[in-house]
């Protein structure tokens, strides 16, 4: 049966300190408890070509890019990010999480930048056609905590707070607004909670949905 | 009077060999003579980042890349091009020529190489919006005739020549396609003909374009 065979594509989505990098490799963990054969990746970058141009996004001689330049680019990198990394694995089997993906583009560009949408939703059709994760998990915390987390980690203040804050905040929204739309695919997931606690959520839910899976039971969305 | 304030957008487009670049320059002098600003450019690059991707696009370590990656780089080349370089210039009166611009990516990616025109479309419209070229000129010629003179200048055999005359084949198809649907906008030129001949030509074609836009019987069709 076509469906069971395909393997699965996770997202994991949410702002700054809401602890996703950690929860990739728990769910990388759970999965291969189960047996299945897993990917992780993440965006922008996940191949050589999309990860040249993940280093042109982020090279500060860069900055002040035209912001269509910039969706542009996101897109080709993920683009190039489908053709040799996820689709192939999808394809023979094998499933992928990958740490942010689309969500992530409606969220920051959108949300935090005030992009149009509907531009990114040309974008998200010209490139993905009917691709969409089968699994979103959305890592949810007040950006006032989130920032705190990250700059503990960094070790230092951040002089644009307020600003970063209105910013998150505007991400977190949207995000928000995407998973409530469609809560088929997405999962809302307390990030605020203690580490044990968001582990242990993730592993319920992804059991949830890998349980279905291997039953037959969930539609193969993508096929 | 507005209309005559804008600068006007001039492209020259042709497969390789029709002789463009002489007559960017040839078209930049009777400009001048004219009495006439102006900025002369060139696709893709046009801009420091645009040139960047450029040379990304160029480089032979990102040969194979998808095909739709190559597509979006392109057009954030172009995004870049027009907001740093062609858009600043034509709203503070300079005129822009421009060795290629959109019609090349519809005869090379979509006549030579099989891409939807339909995709090719949607990123006109995203990135461009309503901004079309007010004049382009199109060198057409026969691609046995523009292989050898590129060959001439080159000095060597092409081991791909059957190859090659079957891609310019298809990428000369378009252009004039495009040329025919829309007569307002396009000047078909005999690149098969003498320099001086073509020369004549282009000064001919340009002085009317000229006459007509500085006394005001030309619409500014990106107003």
């Amino acid at each position: 049966m076509e469906s069971t065979k395909r393997g699965r594509f996770i997202t994991l989505e949410g702002i700054e300190g809401a602890g996703k990098s950690t929860q990739v490799d728990q769910l990388a963990r759970l999965l291969r408890e189960r047996g299945l054969s897993l990917i992780t990746t993440r965006e922008p970058g996940g191949s050589p070509i999309a990860e040249r141009l993940r280093a042109l996004l982020l090279d500060p001689l860069n900055t002040g890019m035209s912001e269509t330049a910039e969706l542009l680019l996101m897109f080709a990198a993920r683009a190039e990010h489908l053709e040799r990394t996820i689709c192939p694995a999808l394809e023979s089997g094998i499933w992928v999480i990958c740490d942010r993906f689309t969500d992530a583009t409606y969220a920051y560009q959108g949300g935090g930048r005030g992009v149009d949408p509907a531009r990114i939703a040309i974008l998200e059709n010209l490139v993905q056609g009917s691709l969409r994760p089968d699994l979103t998990l959305l890592f949810d915390l007040p950006p006032v905590l989130g920032l705190e987390r990250a700059r503990r980690r960094r070790g230092q203040a951040d002089r644009f707070e307020q600003e970063a804050l209105r910013f998150f905040e505007s991400v977190r929204a949207v995000y928000r607004e995407r998973a409530h739309a469609c809560p088929e695919r997405y999962r809302l997931i307390d990030a605020s909670a203690s580490l044990p606690e968001v582990t242990d959520h993730v592993r319920e839910l992804a059991t949830v949905f890998i349980d279905l899976t291997l039953n037959g039971r969930y539609a193969d969305s993508n096929a």
